[in-house]
């Protein structure tokens, strides 16, 4: 541990009251953080360039360390690959220990486990996080911390996430504006004869142009409700659902929009009107207070009295640097978890994604997706333009 | 199970009979893949998109999993998200079964364990990937096959991987060529004034418009030996290395070359001269039934009889899907393995990256990197420009 105070301490970027609050609730003393989300909020924004994209690496893996203590921020420490000296160097890193020794799962594991035992008697329960520790990694960790009890984390990190700084919903800001001018890039560039993957090679271009870190693109076209790209060709008249996820420093922006090859035709203007009905109810209900579930009964309640009710899939769900987190709303919709946040008050700098999609047997698939960050007096919707068809033809 | 035999069977897209004789030799009966590049090699180079950068949602993460069972291809069933279903309607997923059912890590296993207990008594040994299977995922399936012993499979895995198909080494070559052209494009756009963020965020654009997807970029420039990107500003007359990785369909493409704000003079262009005959001598070795120690014994000689051996790194290792895989040449180098190919034979379509760099106090850090496929007669070595010094003046 010779090298373990290169770095200067200097404030911890998160809110460490509050974390040493949800591990009293949880009865934790140490907290072992190893995904690339809760590693990059805890280290306020940083991550290693190098395994941005990959992970794999010799016989093993990367798997960046975070270690905290209750009520000693100053003894939290980051473990690191051997190359993040680099980053070291720079200043990048705020703990007051780091290490940057480790290739793989195993020896990245070692020095958390040197680590925790410096810190002596106090670790009796340990957090971690089981979905992103890998078997191996856990097994040592088992092994050499024999008289340590292990919890698992997931609530705790995500309930110290959900309040959004204000350089958070920054960025938050700034992915889902540009996401959706992303999308009205790419709207105006349709044309018969591209394919879905065309429109999406075009969309990623235009995200990345953006700065924007492209995730996906669930796209479909004309009567389909096949939303993988495809060479699945555009013909005229056809309607495009875009659904793209691209981040910005970390932070997703996750929005739909619906173009169209031409002009909507009364029936395509009711069935999008629908949507927008729904999605203006289930956003008006937003504000600091509110229960989370008034957005769930707003939106389903609209859900209910459209006569596309049979068809129509209606969710809302928290999201920032995970696509679906606190607060938990609903147990039904995509991803499906225990909504324990339809009991809970909103509170100001939570951000919220809600989503409609009609599933049209003749008309295709039709959807909004939106963002709305809560406000003192209600809600802010970034990267609220684009919501009614957006024709090619009109734009180009 | 009522819906897992949507897809029709056909050919595994790998060499079954390898896999089953490595399964022998590890006395396997079953096993069960968990990672990324893994499923991907299995699945015949299929990924699916939606989870191609992010890997978090919901309150755990994306798990595709591929179980396989010795000598029966025809039981192989493929474990994925929900939305894949979209790919499994295109026809995209070649295994018998296929179950697109999951949204974490524990419903994904729960699946596979349905799928192996159907598989009847067979299941006596089970080879994971323990570095690539969430610690909860592990748990469950122990707790579920309970009467099953658990083996790292990575080494046969590995070994499965070591020699590339034709279509695999196309992929190769577009990589590295493409890397290669984008260093080159990166280069003629220097100028004094830069940072070498501006630098990095040029290369990844000329990457992402050869349809690569990005990965990392190393970069050094003027005396220092730092090699994260940073807002250090270039200056006349600076060296610049860029040591880069991009993906084409996964495969990575990783090559080194050296820039120079200006004209390199006499030293600079000794000392990269005394980098490429180490490379050149190292590549010499490479045939197909060459020991893979030999090209470490030749890179190891010719660094030993240079003047600059003190700050010479050499090392060289086998590369694909993964940045650092089998061949396995050296316990040396930047990441430390067993060489258990030191002393096996290179065989024909096996893929080795080769690179020297020069720590030079005063001038800086100078570096080639290149890829080595072995031929029947000896190698081929695509994206082989650029080794020389790229002088932005010249070059504009």
């Amino acid at each position: 541990m010779d090298n373990a105070f290169d770095t200067i301490a200097t404030t911890a970027p998160f809110d460490t009251a509050k974390l040493d609050r949800l591990m009293d609730e949880a009865r934790l003393d140490i907290l072992i953080a190893t995904s690339r989300h809760n590693v990059q909020y805890l280290l306020g924004g940083y991550r290693f360039f190098f395994f941005d994209v990959m992970e794999a690496i010799g016989t093993s893996r990367y798997l960046p360390v975070f270690v905290y203590q209750k009520g000693r921020p100053e003894n939290s420490i980051y473990i690191g690959n051997r190359m993040e000296k680099f980053e070291q160097e720079l200043g990048r890193i705020w703990t007051p220990l780091v290490k940057t020794g480790s290739w793989g799962t195993i020896d990245a594991m070692a020095l958390a486990i040197d680590h925790v035992r410096r810190l002596g008697g106090a670790a009796r329960r340990v957090g971690i996080e089981a979905g992103f520790l890998p078997a191996d990694a856990r097994d040592h960790l088992r092994a050499g911390l024999n008289d340590a009890e292990f919890h698992e984390a997931h609530f705790m990190l995500e309930r110290l996430r959900a309040v959004k700084s204000p350089a958070e919903l920054d960025l938050i800001r700034e992915a889902s504006e540009r996401v959706v001018d992303a999308m009205m890039a790419t709207f105006r560039s349709c044309a018969p004869g591209m394919t879905k993957n065309d429109v999406v090679a075009r969309l990623r271009r235009e995200e990345q142009e953006r700065d924007l870190v492209f995730e996906y693109c669930l796209i479909a076209a004309g009567k389909s409700h096949n939303r993988a790209p495809s060479n699945q060709r555009l013909a005229e008249g056809d309607v495009i659902s875009i659904d793209s996820g691209g981040n910005y420093r970390g932070y997703i922006g996750d929005l739909s929009r619906m173009g169209i090859l031409g002009e909507p035709d009364s029936e395509l203007r009711e069935l999008l009107q629908e949507i927008e009905d729904i999605q203006q109810v289930a956003r008006r209900a937003i504000r600091p207070g509110a229960m989370g579930g008034d957005i769930i009964a707003g939106g389903e309640a609209a859900v209910k009295s459209s006569p596309h009710r049979a068809v129509l899939d209606f969710t809302a769900h928290g999201i920032g640097l995970v696509s679906h987190e606190a607060p938990r709303l609903t147990a039904t919709g995509p991803v499906p978890y225990a909504p324990y946040d339809a009991d809970r008050p909103l509170e100001r700098g939570m951000v919220i994604s809600i989503e409609t999609a009609l599933l049209h047997p003749a008309r295709g698939y039709i959807k909004l997706e939106d963002t709305l960050i809560v406000t003192e007096s209600g809600w802010e919707a970034p990267g609220d333009h684009g919501r009614e068809w957006n024709s090619s033809r009109l734009m180009a």
